[in-house]
């Protein structure tokens, strides 16, 4: 098999690692590995289980500074905000060990033997159980949070699955060091082997997907590649979820009342956001609806003076370099698109930010189609509208998101409306703040209807990336000894459950 | 468009009703009418979803005496048959009606800004919403409770989505009826018009499935027609999820202690599980695995016996019969196959009971792959075994299925790995009884692994079957006043929320 090359897209650099693309016959065996060890995993202790979590987290930070050279020298994201993604990342394994402790995630119910207007009713018990092996895409754009040690594998892990990864070949070496870390941990805990795997290359990654033990598959990254995948889990003998999480244009919208009030400040900050990691985030604020007139005309100039003060990113690789040129070429060329901020590089894996802007109603006619995909980089378009009832109109002609922003006062009379809009059109509806930020906790919901992702009902991240990987069973008058110990009378596991149509905490 | 005709499979006698099958622009409409519903049905009070719910069960026993008359004539399921379902049927809509007052089904979610390892955290509150207008198939095996009042539709109606039904060309009267109950009560308690919708014709349903309102799809039926539909679902330029309960050759197994035990009683109740509704569900009992030896004898003569006395069934069309024989016609064919119960009848639409035996070691060869499939009606196929060895290699070999049931003993040594396989090869795990009965309550799972379902995360029965019309949305740093009423910090619906990682009931 061929060698996997490691770029630097810095220096376009280029090393050989000591590591082949994975075969077919490969990702098989890993695949069936994995599934002799969900089998195990299944049957262990959420106790044990949130412990191989946490030493998850500890490994990664034991090998921080090493993972972090790494990334840096494979992505050129700088080494300031790779540490911060190391840390969410190790926090994520660390949150994902809590979800388990708290065991609600088991879903465990228990009816007790009735009698009923149906007549009489079995004992029934129901839990959620794990799928067994899945299969993790990791994505280009954090080398962490979202790939081999990323929210898919932690959820995935907490579920009780055993999972193979495919690494991003844009940081192969930052893959095969963050795998090394997690292995220790699941030596150290004595977690069955074939428990966590790794495989590379395009050929593997689809492999990966079609591989018969492979029950589920959660991928981050692009709409082309995410469809192609999901055509493939539907085509297989026996189809399997695709939970793809593959980005969107997100709209923001400023009021015309937060235009008046503080639309420089916006601006300024809005500059920050759609640049942020060189605008390689899938929750970038892609359609800026902004006001005509005056007070939309200071954010714009806010955000020409931000954008034209920033120097040239580097990307995360030459391939999503020349993406991005093409994509904000096809925005160029759209007609009714004036340029605001442009300016060429000439290196191959750079870029600088971008900006236009096009006219709500244009926008919304059928030669707007092209502006409303996500440009995967450091750029914009920005919509001017001229009253309410043109937003409205333009807002229903984007396209469904991970994200919608808006930006009001207090008693905004257009608040409300907006921000219904917004919960019909996106994952997750951000008052006041920018979309770029994606907290894990209890509360998020990163996902959103179609095409923003393949499985609009699931999350990648926060407490609910756990159930993508599980499924409910239910059990009929079994006696308690046979029971899984969440169902059981005593409650051995003292998780929290619905006997009797009565939650009981613990 | 063709006039809709209703049949009598017990006289096949035809009577054209003054129904029309429903043009693909009518559905269209319809749809339409559903999607706009929805958006008012989204903001309406739990206490007025749950009132709707209550209502729908009134009228449909208000009806009781012609509903049961109508299906009696097109299904031939008989008066007492048909009042248990009707009368199941009204329990679901009492039961989602407190699903709805419970409020758990929200997941409301609430994190406090706050700091944390990752920096600090904004607000966060998740909640799910309602997808909008869904279509719903009604199946031919259960003219009430899994088809226009069944329970796709009163969790869709509990979630708070529109429906648009498909009628059954099997029973078109009665789910004339049916709607009309429930257009009765939509209307005495305010629904906006569009709330429920029925369809008639194969091209309506081809044409619901598609109609770009619909945003997901319930349905009960054939392995073959739901796949055909999930992939239409699948090509849709916004795909929808596709929730198809197709059914399964549902496995049980007799342990030879149970056998010995009391394996005449056994037979006799296998006998009445595997032909009730003649043998018309998709949780018959198709597959008994049995021990070899006298113990196992005794169950079979039990069966035969049991088969032997009881007459003819008049199925529910003449389509099923017609499949019926084709499909018992393959078993009886398939090399190894002893026939034990078998006698043809000339009518039509009507089918005798029949049971079939074919050796472990032959069910798990090549051979036997035609088996292990569905034959819907009063028919089953005795598997006998040797050891526990050739059993667990025989189970491994069937197709994972809506239900797997277990007659052991107290103490019985192989029960505990029977339970763990029937985990991973089925929704829903029966311990010393039949499977033919599904409790609607909150621990039911009726659902299971592909091909019995096209989702195998989701059951079409019990509380959790509303989940699947719902789809979360976080709304970060949203001001009280223009957040949802669930995720307001009052908490004025008084719904069990998750308050920073804290459960708190109501």
């Amino acid at each position: 098999m061929n060698p996997v090359i490691s770029t630097n897209p810095a220096t376009s650099a280029q090393r050989t690692l000591e590591i082949t693309e994975t075969s077919v016959e490969e990702v098989g065996l890993l695949s069936a590995a994995a599934d002799a060890a969900a089998d195990q995993l299944a049957t262990r202790l959420l106790t044990w289980r949130s412990a191989l979590l946490r030493r998850i987290a500890d490994e990664l930070e034991v090998d921080a500074e090493h993972l972090i050279a790494t990334a840096d020298d494979e992505t050129a994201l700088g080494v300031p905000r790779l540490t911060g993604e190391l840390r969410r990342t190790a926090f994520q394994f660390r949150f994902f060990a809590d979800v388990v402790d708290d065991g609600a995630f088991l879903d465990a119910t228990i009816d007790h033997a009735t009698d009923s207007p149906m007549g009489p009713l079995p004992d029934l018990r129901r839990l959620r159980v794990p799928l067994g092996a899945v299969g993790v895409f990791g994505s280009s754009n954090f080398p962490f949070a979202f790939s081999v040690p990323g929210g898919d594998t932690a959820s995935a892990l907490a579920a009780g699955c055993a999972v193979v990864v495919k690494a991003h070949p844009a940081h192969p070496a930052t893959s095969a060091a963050c795998f090394a870390a997690m292995r220790r941990a699941a030596t150290a805990c004595g977690a069955p082997e074939g428990t966590i795997g790794l495989v590379y290359g395009l050929e593997a990654g689809v492999a990966l997907v079609e591989a018969s033990p492979i029950t589920a598959v959660g991928f981050t990254g692009s709409v082309a590649a995410g469809r192609a995948l999901w055509e493939r889990a539907n085509a297989r003998a026996v189809p399997i979820p695709f939970f793809g999480e593959l980005g969107a244009a997100n709209p923001l919208v400023i009021t015309e009342h937060a235009a008046r009030d503080r639309g420089a400040e916006i601006g300024a900050g809005l500059a920050g956001s759609m640049t942020l990691g060189a605008g390689q985030f899938c929750t970038k604020p892609g359609l800026l609806f902004v006001p005509r007139g005056r007070a939309g005309d200071d954010v714009v100039a806010a955000m020409i003076e931000a954008l034209n003060a920033l120097g040239s990113f580097t990307m995360l690789s030459s391939g999503i370099a020349s993406h991005f040129r093409a994509g904000s070429a096809t925005i160029e060329s759209t007609s009714g698109v004036t340029t605001l901020v442009r300016s060429d590089v000439g290196d191959e894996a750079s870029a600088t930010a971008q900006l236009y802007e096009v006219d709500a109603a244009h926008f919304a006619s059928s030669a707007g189609a092209a502006l409303r995909q996500e440009c995967f980089g450091p750029v914009a378009v920005v919509v001017r509208y001229e009253s309410a009832t043109q937003l409205r109109d333009a807002l229903e002609h984007s396209e469904p998101a991970l994200t919608f922003s808006i930006f009001a006062v207090d008693g905004d009379e257009n608040a409300s409306w907006l921000v219904d809009v917004g919960a019909v059109h996106a994952g997750r509806v951000i008052v006041n703040g920018f979309p770029t930020g994606v907290g894990v906790s209890w509360s998020m919901q990163h996902g959103g209807p179609w095409p923003s992702t393949t499985a609009p009902a699931a999350t990648s991240v926060g407490a609910n990336a756990i159930e993508r990987w599980l499924r409910p069973v239910t059990y009929q008058s079994v006696p308690d000894d046979l029971l899984p110990p969440p169902l059981r009378e005593a409650n051995p596991w003292a998780i929290p459950r619905r006997v009797d149509s009565v939650v009981t905490p613990t």
